[in-house]
């Protein structure tokens, strides 16, 4: 079979059996955010990892080395924040290509060492090897959170809220703004939606507020809101219901999509790496939420509901008809 | 300036300046098989990544999917024994190509777990990405050693002698072989020495062994042994003797080189991936080294010993003449 049949998460499912052979200190394997181990201090050990590959993740056509060892760094710091953690120490793996320079490569390292200063993580190690191509970044990063406040995807319960940070879209209108330069986008307007694709920042204050609260499940929205939306439901056992009236799209995000001729509801819902964090929370903690979002400078939009799974997830449009949310997140391996 | 005429040591110099921001868990960074961070229990956590890329770590004409999951686990696990701890929780990120069926990625993944099953460790998370070209592959991995006890390449004194577990060369010569089937080695000799290139294992037990006895430097033999006493003499301060005489070839090694024109040392000292380990220890204690490792099934050989750094780093060749023991160890970006 090949791999564009099975598609991604049904890889991983068949993949993840059977890899855990000393329990005692896992607290949760894969899949979630991040593992979480118990190590029997007073902080739980959080571990994640994640890939980048040249042309595939990125393009050096309009991302430069700095700005993808950002993003290398910042993929991880999300996945930490989405546990409700923080970030410490990193390793960091690169393939590199021999067609790049050596100041290419400090390049690359010195947008992973603003990163890693903006997170206040350590970069502790690594490995250097050659990629004829492609340019491949790996980084795996060591993060804390308090014993028993790690959030979960699996948390989420029928009547629980659901709520997004800042707003969606901004990466795949600044990605579409990379690809097509002509598109017309006034320069204020292109700049800021390029740098939300091309420096993106994880919600890690967000985060540890939310984790603070009380929040029963989260996920950071790396694949487009549909495909986390659709994680926590099926790993909290639940439905959802979704207004797309209040789904936040940014002004900006509205006027390329108009450009493009392209739905910016897509964009939220299938564009993927606005590192936004979506969660879910009982309605009486929304008020504190938000009051302390708000605190930090941060917004914050109630989308929705969860309700049981049977009734499965379902979008409901303005004027009130309801249609299938379609679960269609960006999937490596689709055909 | 080109990554070839720079080298990877110089580059990894470079890269690795600045990285540590909050030092307080920091006992080692960049610079050792791994890193050693201590979060304040009776343990150090270890810390270590590396990368597999198909074409340059492995070749899938030879290597079954299989035995390319075994040595992807099995190289992060010998930087583990090589610090003198155990290895305990794994994260494996996957790039892979659409070409590959998920049944080569389930052979894969069989490796990685039979592996993980071997050292004991939990595979506890991963990543899952489209690499279009080349099998991409890496692995990050948690392991622990009790304070105070890790074994670092720095520690080596002037008077040490340098020992070497187990017979170099094997990797390079198994390696021939898969490259040149057509040598003429018999097939006893070719399957197993074609084993020790496509399924090395980690001398966990003999890192444990030599870390309780005190140890004072220690590194696996990944990139040659002349690489590894080159980076132990350099984090050291010191240089080094070796006796060509007593480096451990085993006789398979010796035939096949003899088949293939060449000198059965070139592959001790550049061939690397023999996963060995080399280590240095003060003389009163290398008869109590020998008994334990023996008592593990495992040998021993003392190669040479430890000289004032300005001496540098001298073969001596059977006859008694000595010449600079060139450090050719496996340079990923060497033009």
């Amino acid at each position: 079979m090949k791999l564009g049949e099975l598609g991604e998460f049904a890889l991983i499912d068949r993949l993840s059996r059977d890899l855990v052979h000393r329990p005692e200190e896992v607290v949760r394997g894969i899949g979630d955010d991040a593992a979480v181990l118990d190590f029997d201090g007073p902080r739980w050990l959080l571990f994640t990892t994640d890939m980048l590959v040249e042309g595939v993740h990125f393009s050096l056509d309009y991302a430069s080395p700095v700005q993808v060892g950002i993003k290398a760094v910042a993929v991880n710091v999300s996945d930490i924040a989405a546990m409700g953690g923080w970030p410490a120490h990193g390793v960091v793996s690169l393939g590199l290509p021999p067609r790049l320079s050596v100041e290419e490569v400090e390049e690359l390292y010195r947008g992973i060492r603003r990163a890693a200063k903006e997170y206040d993580l350590n970069i502790v190690g690594g490995d250097t090897v050659l990629s004829p191509e492609r340019l491949v970044i790996n980084v795996a990063l060591l993060g804390f959170v308090e014993k028993g406040r790690a959030v979960y995807r699996s948390g989420a319960r029928v009547g629980d809220l659901i709520c997004v940070t800042g707003s969606l879209g901004k990466s795949a209108a600044g990605l579409y703004l990379c690809q097509h330069p002509e598109a017309g986008a006034g320069p204020g307007v292109a700049a800021y939606l390029k740098r939300a694709h091309l420096e993106p920042r994880a919600k890690l204050r967000s985060g540890r507020i939310l984790s603070a609260a009380g929040v029963t499940a989260m996920d950071d929205v790396s694949d487009g809101l549909a495909a986390e939306l659709r994680e926590i439901c099926r790993a909290s056992g639940v439905g959802c219901r979704v207004r797309a009236a209040d789904i936040p799209v940014d002004y900006r995000v509205r006027e390329v999509a108009a450009l493009a001729g392209r739905d910016p509801l897509d964009w939220a819902f299938s564009g993927g790496e606005d590192f936004e964090l979506v969660f879910t929370i009982p309605p009486e903690r929304v008020a504190l939420v938000e009051e302390r979002l708000a605190a930090a400078g941060e917004e914050c939009r109630c989308i929705g509901e969860v309700i049981p799974a049977e009734k499965g997830m379902v979008l409901e449009l303005p004027g009130g008809r309801c249609v299938p949310l379609e679960a269609r997140g960006y999937d490596h391996f689709a055909p």
